[in-house]
């Protein structure tokens, strides 16, 4: 057991490792040389958990379509508002998933491994039907548009808030996206009863028991 | 004249070709010898126009924030729906104006050269507070931050459709982004004169003398 623990925090270690020099330096740059150095670990050790480069790029994409934090909640939208609100407490910290979405925008990587994009619209798209069924949206919000429209305005709040720099916080840029489009897509009675504050990601992160952790 | 506008169209074409290269294998990898290759001009043809490949990128950049085909309307705010409507409208057909994003999603060219984002940001912001000491907006809506999002929102939109692809059409995303955020930030005696349709920007294109043609 001991053991195993060990390799998971080395293959981590090395995932994180990687996703920090694709994000620094892009995909084609980033070295198998340079993550040697980076890491201090030998190539035997690398290559005992990844057989490429290829292959971390891929498991970093793995990593990218995570619910990790979401708990059911009262309104399916709720549940769709803390996958984004989630995300953008996670995304500044955590190096693999800002490398998903680097790996995404990049004309080499994405030809080589397509992007996660689709899942994602995917995972919106579901928890709006429910939402819709359940009468939570207004009659013309069409949820795989509104899910799309979304995936794409989340994606580029991030991109353009990192290069802003400027003090902004991403959650609270990505709340305050919320806050533009939830009035256009939920009733009136469910809004004021829908929590999309920039401080509601971290309350659910540090609620969670670590057994609930999904992913890492 | 003639030997001026020959010019003209070779620099043009100088710069469409690098762009394209930027847009399928990235910064890095597009070169001087591919564009060679591609242009079919000398070496001497290309440094005759542009210095060095920094200096090519440094010119997408600066083609980046555009107004052609914007023109005066009875509404702030649908001068600033024009801005977004127009770019959605030219960006799949110009390979310039999508280098231009590109190059501000690459770790490598951000570094060197920046974005252009701020600027959109402030062209954005100025047209809102236009607007909104108009009395065109509601209270609530923060020039600022609404531009902000929306930049970010655009950008993330592109980007996601490009990759998504799936039939889907740029001018129609983008309609539905601003009818997803519109009726938060306008009032409604305003929002019934605002349009937001994906046709429009291909009429006001259509509708330009080519003397107001600010940019190519």
């Amino acid at each position: 057991m001991a053991r195993q623990e060990r390799a998971i925090r080395t293959r981590n270690r090395i995932l994180d490792a990687m996703a920090s020099l694709f994000n620094e330096v892009g995909y084609d740059a980033a070295t198998i040389a340079a993550l040697v150095e980076r890491t201090g670990l030998t190539r035997g050790a690398l290559y005992f958990h990844f057989a490429s480069k290829e292959d971390i790029a891929r498991a970093v994409l793995e990593e990218a379509v995570t619910r990790r934090g979401l708990r059911p909640q009262p309104f399916k939208v709720q549940e769709w508002v803390d996958l984004g609100l989630l995300l953008a407490c996670r995304v500044p910290r955590e190096p693999v998933l800002r490398a998903a979405i680097r790996l995404s925008v990049d004309p080499k990587a994405r030809r080589l491994f397509g992007t996660r994009w689709p899942d994602w619209v995917a995972v919106g798209q579901e928890l709006l039907v429910e939402a819709k069924e359940r009468g939570e949206l207004l009659p013309h919000a069409d949820p795989a548009a509104v899910s799309r429209a979304v995936v794409g305005s989340w994606t580029g709040v991030q991109l353009v808030t990192e290069a802003l720099g400027d003090g902004l916080d991403l959650a609270g840029e990505i709340s305050m996206l919320y806050q533009l489009v939830l009035p256009n897509i939920v009733t009136p009675a469910v809004l004021a009863r829908i929590d999309s504050s920039a401080y509601r990601a971290e309350r659910l992160l540090r609620e969670e028991t670590p057994e609930a952790d999904d992913t890492r």
